[in-house]
Parts: structure tokens; C-alpha cells; sequence
């Protein structure tokens, strides 16, 4: 076995930490890519299509249904993290062993193992999903062979705490700018203060009150916030401009439109001179109670959760395949130096997948 | 005569334009300051000192009064306006015509043609006040030979386009800190967000209502402004810090620590977590009732008008020596690339001052 080779006859626990070791941060996935291909070609009840660094495996057994079971194979920079190590505890050490390379691991174990599922299964490893949106495999795999996508239900093995997550919130990003007039601050009568030009801006988003609906059982939180403010030309003078930034994170049940008229309806008489748009990715709907998603928590168990922070469940969800989020880690690990996952919800995690695939 | 030496003969308006062209951005005053001193040391009824690039001379006539004539010799830095460039309507172009190189022609020329004036003269030239605080010639001066500056009135030939400008305000910058707790903007109600956190200050300075008192006759015109604001950590995560930097410009009838207590006040319930003191520059009362600036004003003319920048006078008030603002340029046209000055007002200024101290 060479030293880039997946040996997919290692349990998930021992095959997350092999992935840990085969960095691949954003942007550096090839020769991880190149692993997961050679090792699903060497599957016969698979066809395996690659795009980029982006490799895609299904199975052709004419089910009714058919899962996509995905992940993304790139990881944040490493920081000091890798190689992995394990503990006296199970507890697997390590950049990406939350997010997602627990995941990861056991997609490709499902994939070695359940050679005959009751639903036929597509398995989808992409890249970048760790930086700027444009660049994301996901997105890239749905425009150029979004025939490659096609599916009943997904499943995004992103970290979830072993945890259905249904859904995702929407996220907007918005500029208010207000403006001025410059004058020397000793004779501030002379000018306009843009800075106090916010104040009707500030007090409004102290004052909001955010909505917490409950959509398909599951309670979403809504958040209006300043993530940042800026003014201001010198220490004596009277500033121009002020830009506060606000980030909207809202429920699925408003539409991308529908958010931005609510920003613009919030601040509409605090003297906002300009609304510019910064950013903006739509939410997903739970979609729990579509047949293949409701078969699916039964199988796995626990209670379904509303994931607030937004994840790629909402481009399959732009691609009409209601997804959940379902992976090992824990979310709250995601990112940091001390980033790990416990080995035997990995295991768990696997095991749960394989009775529903296989049942 | 040499490139550098200064020719006292010329009339204000061409040395003021001779001034200009020796170039002297703050820190590189250097060969004016040799020139001052040498045209100066050809002057037998003056005596002579100097003190790093600050230049003072004196009569010693044994009159019952003494008044300081003061002027700094440094320019903001110079934007491709030097040399001096003088139009057909007398108006003189360039770096430091206005402030004051036209103010320091006036020192020179009544300084070489008033040998015997009825009241003792002390004319100071000093460095380095257009930069910070603690760089300026006439602080370093006052400290180390504070017998240089004796007098019983000061008058700075800072521009006040020809009229007697009382006093002035003081100023004082804080910086207002606000604090919260850091979270994902995609779960705020983890966090609390600094920048709400501000609205009740920028409430308060949007309604602020400043005082213009009248002080000696003359009118001040406080001010309070934002002239910053700033806070962000990233356009997902709940900001935890907020900074708003005030100016307060107050006028001369508060003393620093008044001043300082104000702003406490203003903001004592804003939530504010930390106030900073940042810059803080007391003001100077007019004193216009003193018999030496009464006589002043009554010689030179004209209405007496309020200084509300701050200038040097306050540090001729701080030694007890009434002191104010009385030069030819037009002081909205200082810092300016098309920086001027009217010949005709360094001429009719110089005029003035030679009246009042030979009549």
C-alpha cells in the first residue's frame, strides 16, 4: 500500500485519523481526491466520475429511491494540529477530525461496505467549501453535472453532534451608510455628523425583537445584528460618512427577497442614505416531512434539531432535494486548535447509517 | 547676499513671498531659523537667543510695558504649491503663505524698522507647531528659559484675516469603550453585541444642546461630536468591542478638569465601560479687560471676535500672559493646496501694529 492509499478496511475511527493525516486544506485537495478516487474505482458496484477535485460515486441498482450522502474533503489551515493523535479516551485529536474528515470517513466506509443498499446511494466528496462561496465543489459539481446530484434526500455528513439537523437559516449581510458634511470640529456647526447621523440606526437594532417560528416542529432563531461600524476622517473633524454593517440571519420561511424588505422595512425612517447588499445565501427548509427524510429519522433516532448557522443543505435544497445535516462531530469543535471528535460516535454515527441503508 | 540670508529691507508682502521659498515643513526649520537669527543678529537694539530652531529677541528699553510678538515658522507639508507665485490682483500663492510666513514678514519688518518702540518688544520664533503637542518650539521655550517669554501681552500673528481674535476654546478628545461578548452571528443570543451597546451614546450626542456663552463680550460656541467611531471582529461573529472617540470643544470659562467632568456626565448612564482620555488641551479666557490688550484692540481696530480653535494663545495664557490672535491670513484658507494670502492685508497689518507701538 502506498503512502497516499485509503485502505477502506480500517474501521471509521482508525480511517478519519489516515484522512487527518493526508492534509488537504482549502485549496490543496488534489492528492486527497486522488486517494478517494483510486480507492471507490477499485469498488465494482460503483461509478466513480470525478470533476476537479471533486469525485462522485454511485451505485446503478435501480432502487426507488436514491441518497446522496456528502461531505467536503478540505480542511481550514492547519494550525500546529497535524498529524492527528488519539487519546487515552477515543478521542481523535487534530485539524479536520470534526469537520469534516469523521464524515468523510464514514461515507467511504459506507461506500466499501453496503454494496447492495435498499436505496441506491451517490456519494459526493468536493472541495473548498472552507472559503469564499464561488469557489465551493458543491456548487461547481451542480452547474457543470447536476445530473451527478440527482436524488431523493441528502444527507451532508457535516459535524451535527450525531444530531439531525434540519434545514438552515438564511444569511444577509447589508451596508447603512449615512452621511455628512465635513467641517474642522472646532466649528462643528459648519458641517453634518454622519456618526450621529447612526443613532436612529443603532437604536433600532438594540430595540429589535427577533422572531423564533417553529417550521416542520423545529424552532428557528432569527438575529439581527451589527457586525461592524465604521466613521470617522480625524481627530478634529466632523465626519461624512458612517457605515454600519448588518447581518440578518433569518428563519427559511422568508424568502431572499423577503428578508431584504425586511431589512429595508426595519430602518426605514432612521435616515439611512444607501443600502448595499454585502452578501446573501438563502435559507433551506427542514423539509422533515418528506417521506425519505422522515424514514431516515426514524432510522437514525434522536430528536431533529434547526441548524442556524448556514451549510450547503440549502444548495441542495436550491436543487429541489431536501437535505439534513448528520455527522459525528461536534459543531462547537469546528475551526479551533483544539479541534477533535470522540471515536465512538464516528463508529455510532457509521453503524446508524448502515442499519438505515441496509434495513 | 546669499541663497539663504533674509534681506529685512524688502516690504512684508515680498518677504512673506521670500519666506515661503525657503521651505520649512515641521522638523526641518533648521535654515530658517539660521536665517531669522542671522538677520536678527545684524540688529543692534535687539538682543539675540536661541534654543534648538527657536529664535527670541529683545528690546531692552526699560519701557513700563512689555509685549510678545510670536510666531511659529514651521508649514504643513508642502503639495507642489512652493515656490510662491504672486497673481495680478496682489494675492499671493503657496505652502505657509497664510499660515504664517505672511505673520512672520510682520515680526521681521517691525522688528528691523522699529528701533524704539513705546512699549518693549519680544519677538518669538519658534518650531514644530503644526505637529504634535509636545514637539512645539514655544512649549519647549516656555520650559526650559521661561524668562525668554516674560511679558504683559502677547500677540500671536496666527491668521485671523486681520481682525483681534480673543482667547480660545479648548478641546478635548475620549474615547467611550463599550464592551459584549463575543459569539457566531448565526446563534447572537450567545453574545452580546457591543455595538448596540453604543446606541445610547450616539443618542445622546445626536441630541446634545451646546452652550454658546458669552465670555468678555465675545461669544463661544461649544461643541460636542463624534469624530469616530469604530468596532468589528469579522461579518459572522458578535462584535464584543465598540469605541466612539468625542470631541468636546469647550469654551474658555471650564477648566480642563470641568471639561473632563462633563463628558463624564453626559455619558454617566450610557453604558459606556471605559472612558479614555485621549488628547486634552485647556482653553485661554480673552482678557480682553486687561489695560495692554484694551489698548491693543483700540489701536488696531475693528471687532474683537472669539477664537474657537485652539491655538498657542493658550499657552501664553497658561504662563499669565494675556495674549491674542491678531495675522493677515484668512485662516479657512490654511492647510490648503491653493493656500494664499492678500498681499494688501500682510501690508495694512504690518501698518497697524507699527502705529500702535510708536504712538
Amino acid at each position: 500500500m502506498s503512502d497516499t492509499a485509503l485502505d477502506l478496511s480500517l474501521d471509521a475511527a482508525r480511517l478519519t485519523a489516515r484522512l487527518v493525516d493526508l492534509r488537504s486544506e482549502s485549496g490543496s485537495e488534489k492528492p486527497l481526491a486522488d486517494a478517494i478516487e483510486q480507492a471507490l474505482r477499485a469498488l465494482p458496484h460503483l461509478t466513480v466520475d470525478r470533476y476537479g477535485n471533486n469525485v462522485v460515486a454511485r451505485t446503478r441498482l435501480g432502487r426507488a429511491e436514491r441518497v446522496v450522502l456528502a461531505g467536503h474533503i478540505d480542511t481550514v489551515p492547519i494550525a500546529d494540529n497535524v498529524p492527528s493523535r488519539l487519546d487515552e479516551d477515543g478521542v481523535l485529536w487534530g485539524c479536520g477530525t470534526c469537520d469534516m474528515k469523521a464524515g468523510v470517513a464514514v461515507q467511504l466506509r459506507i461506500a466499501a461496505t453496503v454494496p447492495e443498499p435498499v436505496r441506491d446511494l451517490t456519494f459526493v466528496f468536493y472541495d473548498n467549501e472552507e472559503v469564499a462561496a464561488h469557489l465551493n465543489g458543491l456548487g461547481h459539481i451542480a452547474r457543470a453535472h447536476p445530473d451527478w446530484l440527482e436524488g431523493d434526500f441528502a444527507v451532508l455528513l457535516e459535524p451535527s453532534d450525531g444530531e439531525v439537523e434540519g434545514g438552515c437559516q438564511g444569511t444577509l449581510r447589508v451596508l447603512l451608510r449615512t452621511t455628512g458634511e465635513r467641517a474642522h470640529s472646532a466649528r462643528s456647526w459648519m458641517g453634518s455628523n454622519a456618526i450621529h447621523a447612526a443613532a436612529p440606526i443603532l437604536a433600532r437594532l438594540a430595540a429589535y425583537e427577533p422572531r423564533y417560528p417553529v417550521i416542520d416542529g423545529l424552532e428557528y432563531r432569527e438575529g439581527l445584528n451589527a457586525v461592524a461600524v465604521s466613521g470617522g476622517v480625524a481627530g478634529n473633524v466632523i465626519p461624512d460618512e458612517c457605515v454600519v454593517t448588518v447581518n440578518f440571519r433569518y428563519a427559511p420561511d422568508r424568502t431572499e427577497a423577503e428578508a431584504l424588505a425586511h431589512v429595508h422595512e426595519v430602518f426605514a425612517d432612521c435616515g439611512v442614505e444607501e443600502f448595499v447588499v454585502d452578501d446573501h445565501s438563502g435559507g433551506a427548509l427542514p423539509g422533515l416531512s418528506h417521506p425519505a427524510a422522515a424514514a431516515f429519522i426514524e432510522a437514525v433516532g434522536g430528536s431533529p434539531r434547526p441548524k442556524y448557522g448556514w451549510t450547503d443543505v440549502a444548495r441542495f435544497s436550491g436543487l429541489g432535494i431536501p437535505a439534513v445535516n448528520y455527522g459525528p462531530g461536534n459543531p462547537h469543535l469546528a475551526h479551533r486548535r483544539d479541534e477533535r471528535v470522540d471515536t465512538a460516535k464516528i463508529l455510532a454515527g457509521e453503524e446508524r447509517l448502515r442499519a438505515w441503508l441496509t434495513a
